[in-house]
């Protein structure tokens, strides 16, 4: 982008942000601005998990030249605080600056990547298109690929060309259909695909995506066209023209070469998106991938992208930052994987809680968190891949799980459809443990679902030392009760530079059992292993470094203590015990790693046999799958919602009194996990 | 815009620009760039009506320091150019730089304003107006404005917003059909137009633009909502789900007030671009407003920018440049003015000649111009507001009038439609005069139609003192044989400016009289309003400064000659001779205050009685304005572009001959004129 800048600013302040990375950002601000703030309308992405609270501390910047009025809080050390090191949050504007962002300052976002290990990605598209079949769902093939052959114009002919191939297309497609029956067809490799069966005999529409491209395509190909044609169940509705008439095919794109028809199926999540490429007529995957969400240097929770979705301007903001920044950029990279033209994409499904799904629309979410908690939706029909603003073929059909609750939204929805639990006879559960916990319990005939307000903890949010689990993680702790010496096991093999949610169940679990920590998650023992400042004590995992912190032991008992209070809850409402569950699913970024013993020892999961236990990983992004492919899928996805129970325990009589007794480790009654 | 400037471009020059209304540009540029390239992508709308051929002048600009590569061209004085003037597309960078760039360097695009002399707003609405009434239309009234009250959520009662609506719409609808029946309805006023005539049964689509807005309205109205609703055919086809199953209505906006349910109906040119904000129950005109085609920096005719297409990120650039950066504020001035939320309007109506549909849609259009002269469309079908990027509703339906030809494209045919040419038994004519001259024969039974490349002189385009019929504008001049001074008159009465269309057809017209000039357009007397240098010959219309050239008399000439003897052979073809026409329309930029004897005079006219002769403004924009409103007159456009016969007369043998014939003055068959 070219730098214009426009005069006449004598009363804003110049701030330079420069990034470890080399880039150079320069902003003007008015006195008393939030670094913080100015720094996201300059485009810098500094992380704010705490969304600029000054409780999370990761938007550690330093202060090259100028001024800013900024207190030293907990998470400067009077060294640092010399040294130049401000929270951005918490600095306000005083003059012209420059500020150094160090890389930690990215970090939180930039490192996010899905958790591979246990389960590489092969293993996890297997898991998604196993289930698939078990389901007995079949891709409905409703995009093809057909050859469309046009006589060249002449002064004679001057036909235009969209004229020229809807004349030439429906005998193409005709023929596209005897081809098909001759040579049974459907292997829907290309060019097998482009004979696919086909309505010849109504009239043709041609999407402006199609348009675009179709002048030079036939062209380059001595007018010859491979046409992506969808029929009318897959055009997202554009099949009827503004007249009225419906037409039974729409070419939504051409290529000089034939090409697989593919569809992209996305899991929002609040902290990372995933994408995976599908060729719609076989349902084989093409291609995945997945990146942070643009979102979180607008808070790392829903609750602070809620509140900033209201602020003028804001749910655009959230809307670009999603879609523009993470999705748009995913796509692309995830069809050049494949060598697809990001604007073929024919369909895409989206599942994300309800929060992503509103924000993904732009539509203002703060509804979501106030109480009756009413969102704007639950199911959003209709839209086309034009109202997503993500480059993919702007007549795309769009699906979007639907939601059935301010708390539990198309993730869930799509996770129950993937993983089948609407269709078994016996007592089982999934536990979604991403940003946020979300918990559905399934009987014969039932679905209950709630949220537990569990927070970031278990990705690594809101932990003073917390990380993704991902290289450099500590996933694994173990602690000698005599030294308090500390064994770490680290993804990836590497210096360790954080921890991870399973590494937090182990240490806690180990500090626990040391005795090191009472059950109230405060420091109990002495040694060079524990370090206490005026804000907080603490036991360093590493001699100088990493460490967990009283305020992070007890955030992370808090968001395991909402986990078990809330199946508890939902166990009572049915009558039943824990150990009437048959199945427990747990998905989510918590990881595969995650130790069933050590997360009952600290009374986060109940204590039944851990052989009933499954980490299942990501389970929405499998439901996108299966609901971009078939119709069976988003009509068994529609009873779903139709038919699950939402539970708000924010308001449930007795589930306040089981989360407090959950707060303790492992709980107020340790009858419960021997 | 924050200034955001990425570092590392050292091996590029910084250009500063100053403009004389005192904004200032930065942007960086290799060294041989065009100045007015770099200006350009600044965003420096300066104007090249010829696109940087060096031809047109325009791009006076005036260097303050560093240096550029130039050399003094026909458009700058010695006195100027060692002044620092220069013209910007002659202008190649060295260094670093500094340019001021004079307020008549944006002159030819800021000071555009449709032709309001003769025909005010008011007497030009009520012909358009009085047009559809004549054809027998009538508006379809197929989007209404309904009123839905819903109880207000709960903790017991948590539906999402949409889902609340969707229930309590069913009923509503029903209601205000039973309402409508009741009181006469559909006199169309708020809130009358809100008890319209609607379909109850069916389930209700919401659409994306409503959803936004819709928990605000919710709730700043105690659950009461106005909702704009589309039926089936006025839905753009948004009304078929992904799921394929038919909705036959749509909420495509919604508020807390009665609104008027609207549309927007476009004209746009190559030069200006005209809106008509429209009630739809009642067709009744809210506003009205024009301006400047912000593709002129692109070049002043359809050539130049059908080049600038083809080039990389081209088609995108000239897209921006009209759909954003001029028809979306001139869209929110219109509803401004009738203060109506942009984002509800719910159809927009558009003509405009084959390059203009294709660079609004984003379409490389190099194949218009190149033999054969094939577009990439003549209907373009299914498209919605959110396809244009206009700020209109996502949901609104788009109708685009249709062309026949690359040079008679849907401003044609929807002038045929206004007009009722096709519907009149007498031979009659249509001669659009805008920035290229078209011109429709009808008789009964047939409809002949062609392009004659007259380019945008008769607009004031390519003429050195070239202006709009504007203000300052000199519309009509007078010669004294004896001393060859002129009389003249000025819109507006201001000092004059330059000469707009109508002031060069009278001055050629005198300087013939009075024999200045001869038949082909040279000076042939002496005196002191006579000038020559080394360039050009030149009569000094004011003393100093306004003044025509023989280059200009030569450009007039061979626009004139164009439409002639297309006339001409369009009459050969069908056997007829020019007084056989009971009728002449003239439409188009030219303005209304035409001197048909001095435009016979000069040749341009065929001589039949003055009478037959009716100059008609925009019929573009009344055609437009009769397919925003009704399904008949969108029938009957398609019957005329399927019945129109398209000359291309750069291919027909005998025009040339025709044109050189008629590149005289008056004519080399001078008695055609007596």
């Amino acid at each position: 982008m070219k730098g214009n800048e426009m005069s006449g600013n004598e009363n804003l302040y110049k701030i330079i942000f420069r990034t470890e990375g080399g880039a150079e950002y320069s902003a003007r601000a008015k006195a008393g601005a939030s670094l913080l703030a100015v720094a996201r309308d300059a485009g810098v992405a500094i992380d704010a998990p705490c969304s600029g609270n000054g409780t999370c501390g990761k938007c550690r910047v330093k202060l090259v030249s100028g001024g800013v009025d900024a207190v030293r809080g907990r998470h400067i050390s009077e060294a640092d605080f010399a040294g130049g090191f401000r929270l951005a949050c918490e600095s306000a504007v005083l003059g012209d600056a420059e500020v150094f962002v160090p890389e930690s300052a990215f970090a939180w976002q930039s490192r996010i990547r899905v958790d591979e290990r246990g389960a590489d990605s092969g293993e996890k598209l297997a898991r998604i298109t196993g289930w698939f079949a078990e389901a007995g769902f079949a891709p409905d093939g409703d995009v093809r690929c057909v050859r469309v052959d046009m006589d060249a114009p002449s002064l004679d002919d001057a036909e235009a060309d969209l004229e020229r191939l809807r004349g030439a297309a429906g005998l193409a497609l005709k023929s596209a259909a005897d081809a098909a029956s001759n040579n049974g067809a459907a292997e829907g490799r290309a060019p097998d695909a482009c004979a696919d069966a086909a309505r010849g005999e109504a009239p043709l529409a041609v999407g402006i995506g199609a348009l675009r491209g179709l002048p030079s395509v036939l062209r380059a190909n001595s007018f010859s066209a491979y046409c992506v044609v969808a029929d009318g169940a897959a055009s997202g509705g554009a099949n009827v023209v503004a007249g009225g008439a419906a037409y039974a095919n729409r070419v939504i794109g051409v290529c000089a070469e034939p090409v697989r028809p593919v569809g992209i199926a996305l899991d929002i999540g609040t902290t990372t998106v995933s994408a995976m490429l599908v060729e719609l007529s076989t349902g084989e995957p093409l291609s995945v991938g997945s990146a942070g969400n643009g979102q979180i240097r607008y808070g790392a929770d829903v609750i602070n992208r809620l509140i900033e979705s209201a602020r003028p301007g804001g749910a655009e903001r959230l809307r670009r930052a999603v879609a523009e920044e993470c999705i748009a950029p995913l796509t692309r990279s995830v069809c050049a994987q494949a060598g697809i033209d990001p604007s073929l994409v024919a369909k895409v499904s989206i599942a994300g809680n309800t929060t992503m799904a509103h924000l993904l629309l732009g539509i203002p979410g703060e509804n979501i968190r106030m109480e009756p908690y009413v969102p704007a939706f639950f199911s959003a029909d209709g839209l086309r891949g034009a109202d997503l603003g993500i480059g993919v073929c702007p007549d795309a059909a769009v699906y979007i799980a639907p939601s059935v609750g301010s708390y539990v939204g198309g993730d869930i929805t799509a996770g129950v459809l993937a993983t089948g639990l609407h269709r078994r006879p016996e007592s089982s559960m999934l536990i979604d443990l991403g940003t946020n916990g979300e918990i559905v319990l399934a009987g014969d005939g039932f679905l209950l679902a709630c949220a537990c307000s569990a927070g970031p903890a278990f990705e690594g949010g809101d932990m003073s030392c917390g990380m993704r689990a991902t290289d450099g993680a500590i996933w694994s702790v173990g602690i000698d009760g005599e030294t308090m010496e500390p064994t770490l096991d680290v993804i990836g093999g590497i210096p360790p530079a954080g921890i991870c949610g399973t590494g937090f169940i182990e240490l806690i679990g180990e500090l626990y059992r040391c005795r090191i920590i009472d059950a109230r998650g405060k420091f109990i023992r002495e040694g060079e292993r524990i370090k206490s400042d005026e804000w907080d004590g603490r036991y360093m995992v590493l001699a100088d470094g990493v460490s967990i912190t009283e305020t992070d032991i007890d955030n992370f008992i808090r968001a395991k203590g909402s986990v078990f209070s809330a199946m508890r809850t939902m166990l009572e409402l049915t009558g039943m015990d824990a150990s009437d569950l048959e199945r427990v699913y747990i998905a989510g970024g918590i990881g595969s790693a995650i130790d069933i013993a050590s997360a009952v020892r600290i009374g986060m999961l109940p204590a039944i046999p851990e052989e009933r236990y499954e980490y299942i990983g990501n389970s929405s992004l499998a439901g996108a799958y299966d609901i971009l492919l078939s119709a069976d899928a988003r009509a068994q996805l529609a009873e779903i919602q139709g038919g699950m129970t939402y539970i708000e325990l924010s308001t449930h009589p007795g589930y306040m009194d089981e989360f407090i007794a959950a707060c303790f480790i492992p709980h107020t009654d340790a009858k419960l996990f021997e």
